[in-house]
């Protein structure tokens, strides 16, 4: 078993830490609410006031933040992750940031003599819950190895994708397939309503041929129905996409379909949608086509 | 068992028409290569030497061409298949053609008293051998139930989606969305290649989550090879997706992400490759990034 | 001076009619509707109850019609003017259509002896009225040096840009230019009001550098203040737009930018802003921004 | 006249600095490379080691800098402008950046007293020459008042568009509607050579209608003849549209035409192309369209 800090217990790292701990690891944990911390210690873990205090003494340090600057700062901060781990210290982050902010936190847990791995998550806060998430890793095979124990009772599909940030890029590639699946099943849509076809049956066929996808599996009948309960928030898939976009700027990439469907999704946070779930880009398409 | 007449015996239409005499129906073919009504001969069924011919005497015809003129020309034609039929008979066009001409098609089709079904099917080669095509079927719930029995040999999914056109217009709805899920995934692809990630276990991860497609498990791996013998050409691809562009015009419909797959298709087909498997588009987005 | 037959009196071709009639060229006018062949009658010209009445005896037959199925009935049509010109005709068509309809044209009247041009206009109603219209000539050389006498009463600026169909093309890009232009100001306009700038000293700026175009002198000051009376509706040009993208299909060409603009555009008629100057666009954009 | 510190005496910095010296400033430049120093020397200025040489004394700084990271070092650093300015200096900032970075120099310049103008603009290395630039300015009235002086040796239009930020707005807005301009210009000639036209004739009637554009009349003819000698170079016009895309995204803009024109630049820039004139993006629209 091993002693364990984990930094950020939101939605997401609220239930990752809880499964950690009932695996029989030794779990302190730090927020920026008291709250989620007293839920943690309810589950059988113990509070820490700090980043200091949580990553004090810890084998292995979890961090679950919204965004890139709050891994900069929680992590590369004057009294951040990096400024209080021993060397030794295996650090995996589960945050969705930009590749290129994973390699610079892997750049500098490297010269403190710290242990680095990106591994962003998919799945949503029901697989956190259950412990089922799939989780995309970046780093050495030597530390995937060592995390394995640690990565287990949190996720059921664990893979090592490649060096320092490529788990975040395969994150950022599943998010730029997502959200255009989902917008040309919203484009399909508005365009089997305006043909007056039984969408049901138009759905059932798609679904069984080779326009068959996940996002037509959980989102189509929902979408049909204009049902937008989240769910992973178009607001939250805005923000991924500008990940997309920032990495592919950065490795110099044109990938035209992921920067309109990136459009397409920033109108309909523009629109007043960012709080639905991310199928609701179907309101967008539905508003481009709808006369007033 | 019926009398069937059946027009255009190609590569989906020749092993059709094959499954329909194997099921023991009496099939009297046409095509203007002799060659392939002689395989259908050989396969047990009759040859004709005119359109009429086939369709005289039938209590249904079946028709599968390459695009909407064809339909026009064999179906409308002075000579083609509303001439010669008796009122009664039940048409069933399998071909891939625009929504608009499969209505015009049962309109001068009810005006002579024969039943029309647009019946577009999805599968390719192999599942028209097997038998187990997917079939959308636009037209009436009793021209629909008239048809199970001669249908059955050749589809292992038949769904009736609406009146008539609507089978067109959900094989368009299916040809948008599967062009747009290969376009993502080229994207994803050479967006993960570009950042160093392994893609055989980047596309293991993605195939597990909601990036997850149909598209993904029968291209995927392929597309990582540069391996892109067809299967469904670019060139038919860009040929159905004219006819989705098309369709959504006469609907007054904005498509964005449908549109712009549909230019890189046709840039694909521009720059040479409409011979290639329609998950050959990855080869134009490589292009777009690459140096030469 | 030239014995002219002239079919299409309306918003374009009753003023161009007039302008031939002032230049002192005897000039026979059809329309469906009687008002606007009285409106010829008084400004000097004969009226014609049909279109072979239009065409009898004519050296010179103008056509001006809405869109290619009126030009391929009125000139192609069974009592259409081929039926109807004596070889030598010179048949000049303004009409704006498809280039593909326009070379059918050239082709049908050559078999018949009849010399044809295809002569699209831009400018609008004013300068239809002024007799200071553009006109962009596909066609031989010696039927432009022909029609030069009948064209300069209409047009300020004449110009021969190839063989038959190439008026068409070149009015085409024309169209796909100036949608482009618009919808470009129109993002430039929506962003810069975003950032609180002062929109006023913005354009004028933009206007004296390399941004500077017709669109933003004619149209900037206008869409800053949203004013969208037409001026050229944006339901015309979305049927141009759809002649553009025909004719790129059928030239095998990809064209995104142009095929991008075209969707905003059906989308802003979708939304019901068909009636509107096409700087209405502005509205579109402005809704993809706007929480509602 | 005025003691004026100059720091980026780059291709745009260095005949500004020249100017400012002609109209009997006494300027104190400050660059990486010594030769750049030295020809400000030569031409009657004086040379600095340091920014904090240039800086000090100075009444005016004006700073021409590649990118935001530059300003935010050479102007917040350390050891930067602002740690060394005078209370009551001017700075007039004329590097294109991001407007959040001009804000935020805004920002800490008035915490030290210093008065910042972002101040980007556009003419190229002939105007900068001649002294002729057209000069977009972010600030206050009072400011831009004050800055008149030093301006018109550098500039012939000098505009004040908004508070700080909104210069860089504005060059945004413009950059993002040439490279539109010039995307639309290619596709129309790739469009018009496809066809058979006359390019020479059809660019002549697009110029004199509503298609006319600025870029059109300076790029027209060379992008017909395919030649891409810079000019101002695609790399640079590159980074100006992730400039542009930043800005959009911060406002929670959907800029769709704009972000389908970066994308096809930055194809441009990865097929090797970043070093021809903006113009040569016509080579990526000529290699969507041919076949190898």
């Amino acid at each position: 078993m091993s002693k364990i800090g984990f930094v950020g217990l939101g939605i997401m790292g609220g239930p990752m830490a809880a499964n950690l701990v009932k695996a029989g690891h030794e779990v302190t944990g730090f927020n920026r609410s008291q709250p989620k911390i007293d839920r943690l210690v309810e589950a059988g873990g113990k509070g820490a006031g700090t980043v200091a205090e949580a990553v004090s003494g810890a084998e292995v340090v979890f961090t679950m933040l919204p965004d890139s600057p709050d891994v900069e700062e929680v992590v590369l901060g004057d009294d951040g992750v990096l400024a209080h781990a021993a060397a030794g210290t295996l650090l995996i982050d589960c945050s969705t940031i930009r590749p290129d902010v994973s390699r610079r936190v892997a750049e500098a847990a490297a010269a403190k003599g710290v242990r680095a791995l990106d591994a962003p998550v998919s799945g949503g806060e029901p697989k956190a819950i259950d412990g089922t998430l799939s989780i995309m890793l970046g780093g050495s095979d030597q530390d995937v190895e060592a995390a394995r124990d640690v990565l287990e009772p949190v996720g059921a599909t664990i893979v090592h994708v490649g060096p320092a940030g490529a788990g975040q890029t395969v994150k950022a590639a599943n998010q730029l397939m997502v959200a255009g699946n989902i917008g040309l099943l919203a484009e399909a849509l508005v365009f089997l309503e305006s043909h007056g076809v039984d969408t049901e049956a138009g759905l059932q066929v798609l679904g069984g041929g080779l326009a068959g996808s996940a996002v037509l599996d959980a989102k189509g009948g929902k979408m049909r129905d204009r049902e937008f309960a989240p769910g992973f928030r178009l607001e939250l898939h805005h923000k991924d996409l500008g990940i997309v976009q920032s990495a592919a700027r950065d490795a110099g990439l044109s990938i035209p379909l992921g920067s309109l469907v990136s459009q397409l999704v920033a109108a309909a946070v523009a629109q007043g949608d960012g709080s639905l779930d991310h199928s609701g880009l179907l309101r967008q398409i539905t508003a481009l086509n709808a006369s007033s």
